[in-house]
């Protein structure tokens, strides 16, 4: 039986990258199509259902993707409330690659420390990739430091992380007049996940923190948000500090993105999104 | 020689049920295209016709589906006109199931008496699916009434079945005030093919005809054209009838679809319409 | 590691013609995309440079069609400006078919003749295909005249040659009243590469040049631009000329084009376009 991922994207064209990711991680045929969302996507869900016996159905698979996080989130739940009982297929969600590159970036810090009882704080912690960063470390029992231009919307994303993992850890924070100084007292670990272009720190104002071990800059084009960290950089040691660039970061998250294609097909009811995608970032080490 | 699928689609999107069947028949390519019509359909059929030397051209067919079946036979005529002399490849119509629906449904109902000499009775026999299963009956020497809401609609499904098959036999009925009574006097084979939610008969209506021996109700979405027939009902026995819903013909229908793709491939001029996809679903058993 | 082929086409509906080819030149995925310009194709070649390592990316190639050659000419240039350094993949340009039918015209015509030294007419060689005809020849030290409806095009035609060529004999020519003896003096190849429904020259006009070996006649709708040439002529004898009509020429033109696509994956720099599509052709023999 062959394997069949579904490409639904919520962009016009779907993605090349995800397409070749797919052949790269064994899906045999990729039926894509683009400009998905949830109002023309129900007959395209139903092909998925009724076409092969249950048995049969670990074989096809979902795919979400596109530029959009949000509209990508909207699709997956549309996609879901189609389903019943074992009719169904598994689906990831890596619109933007933004689980895929947040269990990266996480699971790369984790070569450098014990995640566990550590303090880190996540830069531009409101956004697609970073409010995945920071709900992944603070499932692992980080402390997590979110920060935004605006409290009110660092507030939200902790809410909506602690909603899902009741102990989690987690201070919303706004730099008063660009300064992060005290944000980042006894910080180990330091993502920056800003919007492109967007420059958070001058090199003085975190590679001077003593007790920062790793630093992880997830801006693919220049300038990066931590001045000094190339967009190459890959456990560059800067003093006492790893750092890392988006493209140092790259090859862990190509090895997470198909690691979590073929765990589409392992059954028919996986749901993979931000905590099952880190578990497979995990289990792949 | 990889064996490539053509896939028009006369719907914005190319169906991903028709791919994966496909897919599953053994094909090796999948070439699907959205929203094609007979003004856009040249050039892709040229690029069937044009490439691949005679000899070779049984590995390239095409497909034509979408929801609107009207639509779809509109394409199979602008691509047959396409072709000249042997410079041609097979096509397959089955615009929302339709043959292949009515064919498995046929063979259902053959299953349990000899087709020949019996009288059938279609309810909803003007809709693409009820036109293809009055038409498929009458080749086989069934006397079939074939219901609507109006006589004009009947009668004019009545006669171009009978323009193709001049030895049929068939009957336009209205039922009188919902009265079906009359109408199924004597006849042993019950198939409803109306629109969603059509709700023909009452249960006291069908199930106490005493010459009843098979009901097959192809709603798949609640509530059946039969009352007391369950989508899934598969060969149930109510009394001296078996009964079948649309998930219970599903099994026969998939194995049909995948059978009538296959068969797209064993030469470079088959035609596959409602009466071919029978001869297939008859040759299967 | 899979042969990805990605097919950016400018018309609306990706060309069924170059999927087939693709096909069977042995590529194992197409991507396929319609409707690609310069503006959206950004993102898709970006897909294709970021997802697999340097020594993987041969794997992976661009193919560039549609029906009009100067919107594939435009996508070429932008596909290749977002490349950088190593980080890039092979690309063939053939909107409409016209490198791989220029390459195999010259082919044809090189079967009967030392095209060195030699002398050509292009009819209609201001167009894409005759444009790119007049190219090779000239490139192979054939003294080409070039003509049109104006002077001033076939100029320009000669210009852009010279340009790439700075060693090519090109002579830029307009039939004055319909005259073209004294155009085809000592010319050895005869090329028609005009609109369909030109008829350049009437029977006696050509077959009485007595230098003339070849002519060709690159139109496959009737009437051709050669009177007397048919179609489907592939070197049928005309006193001292061999003639070919399109599907005459179309043979070779489908063994160039299925060896251009699998020169793509021979490494992940070529970009091929007239000059090197023709060099393939020349290897084939």
């Amino acid at each position: 039986m062959k394997k069949i991922l579904i490409q639904l994207d919520t962009d016009p064209q779907p993605s090349v990258f995800d397409r070749v990711v797919a052949v790269d991680a064994g899906v045999d045929e990729i039926f894509s199509y683009g400009g998905v969302n949830p109002e023309n996507v129900t007959e395209l869900v139903h092909g998925a259902m009724f076409t092969r016996s249950p048995h049969d159905l670990k074989y096809t698979a979902i795919f979400v993707g596109g530029s959009d996080v949000k509209a990508g989130e909207a699709l997956l739940h549309k996609v879901q409330s189609l389903y019943f009982g074992p009719i169904r297929v598994s689906a990831l969600l890596d619109s933007n690659g933004s689980n895929t590159t947040a269990a990266a970036a996480v699971r790369t810090a984790a070569r450098h420390l014990e995640l566990g009882g550590s303090r880190a704080v996540v830069l531009g912690g409101t956004g697609p990739v970073g409010h995945r960063v920071a709900e992944i470390l603070a499932s692992r029992d980080v402390e997590v430091t979110v920060t935004s231009r605006t409290l009110e919307r660092a507030r939200e994303t902790c809410e909506i992380i602690h909603e899902k993992h009741p102990k989690a850890r987690l201070i919303p924070a706004v730099p008063h007049g660009g300064d992060f100084s005290g944000l980042m007292d006894g910080c180990q670990i330091l993502v920056a996940a800003g919007a492109a272009s967007v420059q958070f720190l001058k090199e003085e104002q975190w590679d001077s923190i003593p007790s920062l071990r790793v630093a992880i800059d997830l801006n693919a084009v220049p300038p990066t948000g931590l001045e000094g960290i190339g967009v190459t950089d890959k456990a560059k040691e800067r003093g006492h500090v790893a750092c890392y660039g988006a493209i140092g970061v790259g090859g862990t998250k190509m090895k997470v993105h198909r690691a979590a294609v073929e765990a589409l097909f392992e059954q028919n009811d996986h749901i993979l999104n931000t905590a099952e995608v880190f578990a497979i970032a995990e289990r792949i080490g």
